[in-house]
């Protein structure tokens, strides 16, 4: 026969997108944690999936509880640490767990201005980026993933697209100035569990967009390397990095018909289809995570 | 019979969502502004509707081209204005135009900062709320609303609410220290054409904000009216503002069945169902413009 | 003075987006109703917007428990007689409560074929349209209006455009061969409440897609025109209907450059912008009920 | 030094969510083919990155052009064929391209019935589920990839969940009877590329259905299990499955308060937190094939 019994293969289960806010009132003064959490356990569930006998299987709805429990016995802090501190609680609590996946969106608040200054207990949300972290544990080893999405950025000029091949199917004019605007979704992974997480994070958002901003583009390819080697030049705990850039057209509209002239002033914003570039920046002959990256979407 | 003849009734057609990014590129500093545009025409229309001929159909595709002309001939400057000179155009072009509906959304950009200081072209959208605008045009007639939709606030303390009557499927608790949290869609209509659009939109939205901060709340409502009223006290060309605000309930986790208090610290929040506040704010006396309100969505 | 006093103006507040799967179970053979339900109430609410006085508001929870507590005591049937019920729950239990508008969506559901036969208690969402309602009560006086939304068609041929204006901004082709497509919304407006609900929706989507499939079309809205008119001559308890269709462009591809033909074959299916044709058909000379249609998105 | 060089890593570029609609009208009997597809190159991309050298950037305008003109050229048949085609394509035109990643969704459409007889060329979108495929290349070796997403199902009964561990976190009760809903997103890796595409599509399908409809369900695990068995059983020449499945909790109505039985009648359909259940069924001692698998998001 040309194939064996049916098995159970990788396999991983939990709460998904337990929405968290922590409000630290010690003072007058609040604070704001606001974010977007999924557990999900990995170990031996096999006698579940086969017989339906459910005696190793921490329920989700306690997956959910725990999130929040935590969420007053140890506070948040940062994204990382609540994951980690998330993590290590479940592969130490029950025997059959020996790994699992923790991740969160983080989302900004920023306070109201009341006659000029921030009010103590009223905010506002920025909606700018998203910030992102997916925690791994497998046995003794701990991945950390951190990263941010949805950080929309346009150049209106210093990008340019030429020299490309042509062949049959190849119509694009080349330019020397056009807008370039992309939606960044980065991830980096830490190589330690040491880090001031939020300043690390704050830091390395911001070398990323000055990057963007100040390199003069021949290609988002070259942009987004440009990106992430910064970082890794900054930046030694972190191992590698992954950029997911859709390339958000903005096509100059041709006004000729009108009797117009367009000196890259006036553009159409496209939603379908569009360009996507990702890559890997990395340090060679630096040992590789593959289980880090094996549920982070989007990337090859 | 008691019917009359089928006959068309209101109707209204055009463009929508036309995504229209302008550059202002006079010197290397330059401006951007970003809009999603609707163009829609109302007049005699019927013999399209009724026989299917097209002569007095501006084509979708033609206002769509009209507004990429116009934002190079004109520029933007604000929506207001732009929709205004938009507006003017189609019904002093076409004789059979007599009026139409026109809006926009405008999103915000900030410039990126690199090494301390605002980048020339390199811009990072803020992702708050979104700016938007309905002009109306009907013969003489010219309507402005303005406002803004997606602004989401919360205070973490500040907020009661109790006293409400209680009948057979009552089972709520009262509370005198709540997190309210809402999205703020507000709509004003302006008494004249004649504002400085961008600087008064900004003042309204901070006194909105402010307001919002500032009152101690014992409903929704109240502070939604708190937040009206405050703008009418200073925009005399402000007839009235419309406020449509949901409930996004977040709710005391109870962590009693593990041991724990939560003194008002550890919230769920919640997705659906909501509380949906909605009100107008005006001048006793002052005259009616139902037509004016009569495309926007969710107000009775 | 410009302006008189600063008061409360129209305003309507509740629960939105209530959740609601009824299971009807008598039998093995299980039946499944699954909506979206909104109640919004209206009357005398000025203390509580004026001076937060809450001891006329029926709390946004009350209203959702009654929500639940009816689809239990009085099953639901149909949207329509499930809202006309809650209403009148709620403005004959509370003197200060006025009127109200109620709103529902409802997801179809088919039984999941097994060995060829539906099965008894297990089923697939069917993801078609969505049904909608809108039930709205003023004093003595109550309004039903039906529809659905997200019903998307599509003819391959049979669609025609060309006959319109051409001024200064018109480029647009004229075409005897195109793709017509939309995404249709229809809302109508019944005449009575002694109506078999179920039956009366089904009968008049299907009148809307025949008409869209049979006429051979000269413009988007001498489709919408006739779609309309073949309900309002079928049904003489519908005194009138509204049409919002999107014309969802597909632009055939210019497969030239390539050294091929494109004989109506390949089409790029855009997504902004988007042609949009609202319309009312009614019936001439009967009396029209603005207020029926205050609360509805989308038209004029 | 700790890190050697900044290198590039994996990476990976292309034009995404190209909506492609083709139109088949040989005869009167037209036939539609709705999708949704991402071309991505992998190869040698060094100097684009690095330098901004753009001679092996085949531009993702030009992978755009080839899947219109392929669309005319070569017909679509199948998903899976059609990416194989464009995928064949670029490896064997383009030295330097050594794979990539080609993804199409397919969107159902059915014909507008008219007298009872389905129309020519009228169709409706039937929105069920959608078909998705991915084709990935590597030098000689092909992986395809083919499933659905958005299949939301649901059993009234004959599911149950208890005997799980209890815990300090844990308040979860047991249930002998309660609703079990699912949106089930499936991928199965095919272990041939001479398969009729479609009709196997389709067959799987329905088995997953029917298995999910059939199963005395004990955990959402169990039920995923059998499901993925029982496509391994049936079809020699599918080497793995893999299986995403919120748990979509429909929580039973507390209605003792308001005096009311509810003996599994009326629910609360619940958006967040949700169960998450994933799991893959394989074959004992087949090979495993990770770069298949390596980009499809949200498993283990």
């Amino acid at each position: 026969m040309a194939t064996g019994d049916i098995v159970l293969g990788p396999n991983q289960y939990g709460k998904a997108e337990n929405r968290l806010v922590r409000i630290t009132r010690d003072t007058d003064r609040h604070e704001i944690e606001d974010l977007n959490v999924t557990s999900q356990l990995r170990g031996d569930f096999v006698a579940c999936h086969v017989e339906g006998d459910n005696s190793q299987v921490v329920a989700t709805d306690t997956q959910k509880n725990t999130v929040y429990a935590f969420a007053q016995q140890h506070g948040i802090g940062s994204p990382e640490q609540f994951l980690l501190t998330l993590g290590e609680h479940f592969v130490t609590s029950f025997d059959w767990v020996c790994g699992g996946r923790w991740e969160a969106e983080l989302y900004a608040w920023e306070r109201i201005a009341v006659d000029g200054r921030p009010h103590d207990h009223s905010f506002v949300r920025t909606g700018r980026e998203v910030r992102t972290t997916v925690v791994q544990k497998d046995g003794d080893q701990t991945w950390v993933l951190a990263g941010f999405k949805d950080a929309t950025v346009l150049k209106s000029t210093g990008s340019e697209f030429h020299g490309f091949p042509r062949d049959r199917y190849t119509t694009l004019r080349e330019t020397t100035d056009r807008i370039l605007a992309t939606s960044v979704t980065a991830w980096w992974r830490y190589t330690s569990t040491d880090v001031d997480w939020n300043a690390r994070y704050e830091a390395i958002k911001a070398v990323l967009l000055e990057t963007f901003a100040s390199v003069h583009s021949l290609a988002l390819q070259q942009t987004i390397f440009a990106m992430g080697r910064a970082v890794l030049e900054q930046f030694d705990d972190v191992a590698e990095i992954r950029l997911s850039c859709p390339n958000k057209h903005h096509f100059l509209v041709d006004l000729e018909p009108f009797g117009l002239d367009n000196p890259n002033e006036v553009f159409f914003a496209a939603d379908r289809p569009y360009g996507l570039i990702q890559a890997t920046v990395q340090r060679e002959g630096a040992p590789q995570a593959p289980q880090a990256w094996a549920t982070v979407p989007g990337f090859c």
